[in-house]
């Protein structure tokens, strides 16, 4: 796919079709989240990719807004140092790295979703995350139930007048 | 270009070959970063375009690590309520407007480099801000004066069976 396709295809997806996603791909979606930038190449964060069902039911739990990650073909976990949770580059370098991973995902036609985390304790214990690591993110990925991803004309957004300043605020 | 080259190709540029950058191409690039995700949707985020030469200069002095602004065709900057600065939503938020903004620029050959902010007053002072807004981060844009973009195949990361971790931690 053209990346301007990927970028204006990409929507959060929350229901999912079922398929399996290939080993192949779940990779390739990987690989994009490694080599996105961070604060002076840092690269703060470990991947755990979950594909059971009854692991992705568990983690599902783990925030209110999470339900998606249960029906998920696939979650991956963002994980931190614990004394990184505060730290603004940390969550700086995480949102980069979920962007590249959700637009190599929409890429390949799959739909994607993130979901931060309110119970820390059940995502620890879901992902057998030693004590000094914390999960901050989960990213659920799966092709999408409802319709394929295409392009969208007309993104729920600000109006791009409101949103640009040329030169001076 | 295709998603993944663009994926691959883009690396942090901090040195511009002085070509300006279409108008058609910047708001592509301003286009992308609008179309980010945000928690809640809450679009945290303003972008003011810079084009101007002293006002890039100025610019680069908001921070010892913003040189490559000052030599930039052209600099995003990312501004958001001066109340959410410490906000990690935001942060995060931030995060995937940079990232789909230099994907979106890696895509049209356009280097890209971010920085961010030491001293406020000076970003305020040159953009013009309101006292209830802030400069969070700046992207700066421009042809490479070195070489061009082109997908890196072994780039300066973790190994990936260092960063992804399959079932469990």
């Amino acid at each position: 796919m053209q990346t301007w396709d990927a970028i204006t295809s990409r929507r959060n997806v929350r229901s999912f079709d079922g398929r399996p996603i290939s080993a192949e791909s779940l990779d390739h979606i990987l690989e994009a989240g490694r080599r996105a930038p961070s604060s002076r190449n840092s690269q703060p964060a470990d991947f755990v990719l979950v594909t059971e069902r009854a692991q992705l039911e568990q983690l599902a739990t783990a925030w209110v807004g999470a339900g998606h990650v249960a029906r998920s073909a696939a979650t991956i976990a963002l994980i931190i140092d614990e004394s990184a949770e505060g730290g603004r580059r940390v969550q700086f370098d995480l949102g980069q790295v979920t962007m590249s991973m959700m637009l190599a995902a929409a890429d390949l036609g799959i739909g994607s979703c993130h979901a931060g985390i309110g119970d820390e304790e059940i995502a620890r214990q879901a992902l057998g995350l030693p004590a000094n690591k914390s999960c901050a993110f989960l990213i659920s990925l799966g092709y999408p139930a409802d319709r394929p991803l295409t392009p969208i004309k007309n993104p729920d957004r600000r109006a791009f007048d409101d949103v640009v300043h040329r030169g001076r605020w």
